[in-house]
């Protein structure tokens, strides 16, 4: 079983409107409701591959009652703990040609909920091969969350895969997640350091698993991802470049990352998976979910070059 | 009692952001959550007056659930129909100096919720001095809701206020609401006659009135407000102009209607009133919130002319 950490989970809506004008009303078209946030999408992608998954995290209020309503019916687990706040919400407003993003904070955490969490965590990772914890945390939530979740997987050994942002991703780095995959921006930030061209993303992942003592993968966009353990480097290229909706591509991203861990899959064949995952969800309209085809064929042709 | 009815109710989410950059991605800094829709809005401005309020309409849902939880704790009866569907959202986000709404269209409305709805309507009527409708209906409601509510009222000898647009407007005309309050544009749509200038709404307003066979009231933004009623014509004006925020005022106006209606009171005392109500509302932040002292300010000063 594969236990995958949301913090912060979200309804996601999808709004489709005619022209975006601000300032103005504007009737919604459509409305799309899905269960979101990031380790909710990587769920998802676990799922649709057939692994076995656990889902913990915090749910409260009617929100948190549609989000666990809307997990996939097969696959995943529901652990989530329930919170006294509301499950926050995300809209994404679609009009012809671009989408714009409202992401509320989340609901307030005390403490009694992230001891509740926490045990729970603990309690499903007996259970567990690898470990996902990805995405914002709500208000009130310890600032190295995940650094703490990481040292207890580590009393159990079980491997982890961690892409967080700012001070979780900061402070998560000492605790030595095995696997760290922020994106570029998230990489540039913590660390300080510049990624804009290619050789400076590949020293810059190259001093986070400096950092960390494990593996760290980072995309580089349309170059494919770059990733450095103790002693080698590599770039995994796809053999094409595909457009479509980026959204959730990190997402699949470190499912394939986690599967690998729970797989002992070694690291060639771990990153031509979490390449063609991530490929496959931009082929896909919505994140969280993989075009099966593509995903076959890119696992198949993808280009792991040692550098 | 007054009887107010509100078909497609809603969460009113308001999100404040730092700017509104279309394409991009926005955290929300706060979130104020109320039940919402038009009628609730003018329910909730009778309650604050102290007016015993019964509303009706469609609900359901997790969302519809938290509307009627979040109506006013005293002086407004729930009577809402519950239904199958989901109600509907809308989010207004403001920024530094603007604000941009979504608005979802509603659940879906089969002919058996209908008929509840109409039964529950019925019912209440027996008890109600006067009867408010207003805004949008979800969509599956007949094209001629408000015309068959209104028939209904009749039936039971029960003054009706009526504001409504475009095509349930136009077929409620011949079934004779009490008052039929649209708002300027609103009347121009139904009529298809110029209103830009005073005296082009005055005459559209009067056209209105004899449609219906009753009373026509449309606000003239800062000029005031317009009525007109079989053999005369007033111009209602406030003391002074008041900025502020304009979201609920026309609600806040057919709550002084509809109260007037229930009161028998004489139309310049209606006007007086529900022109404070509308300025008063415009000078409270939140739609369905009036500013107690500038209403009782306003009432006693407001200019009632023959026109």
């Amino acid at each position: 079983m594969i236990l995958a950490v949301c913090l912060n989970p979200a309804i996601d809506l999808t709004y489709e409107i005619a022209r975006m004008v601000p300032g103005s009303s504007h009737p919604v078209r459509s409305v799309l409701t899905r269960a979101g946030g990031k380790a909710v999408n990587t769920a998802r992608v676990l799922a649709q591959l057939g692994d076995d998954v656990t889902l913990c995290g915090f749910a409260g209020g009617d929100r948190g009652k549609r989000l666990r309503s809307a997990l996939p019916d097969s696959g995943v687990l529901d652990a989530f703990t329930e919170i006294a706040g509301q499950t926050r919400q995300s809209v994404a407003v679609f009009d012809s040609d671009q989408v714009t993003v409202f992401n509320e904070p989340g609901p307030s955490i005390d403490a009694v909920e992230w001891a509740a969490l926490s045990a729970a965590f603990e309690e499903h990772l007996r259970d567990a091969a690898a470990v996902v914890m990805s995405g914002s945390v709500p208000p009130g939530t310890p600032p190295d969350a995940y650094a703490r979740l990481v040292r207890i997987a580590h009393q159990h050994g079980v491997p982890t895969v961690v892409d967080a942002s700012r001070t979780q991703l900061a402070n998560a780095l000492p605790a030595g997640p095995t696997v760290t995959a922020p994106n570029r921006e998230e990489l540039a930030d913590a660390l300080n350091l510049p990624v804009a061209r290619y050789d400076d993303l590949v020293a810059a992942t190259t001093e986070l698993s400096r950092r960390t003592g494990g593996v760290a993968v980072v995309s580089a966009g349309t170059d494919g991802i770059v990733a450095v353990t103790e002693d080698r480097r590599w770039i995994a290229r796809p053999p094409r470049v595909l457009s479509g909706n980026p959204t959730g591509a990190g997402d699949a991203l470190t499912a394939g990352l986690v599967r690998g861990l729970a797989s002992h899959a070694d690291w060639p064949l771990v990153l031509a998976d979490a390449l063609a995952l991530a490929v496959s969800a931009v082929a896909s309209p919505v994140a969280g979910e993989i075009d099966a085809g593509i995903y076959a064929e890119l696992r198949a042709l993808a280009v792991i070059e040692e550098i």
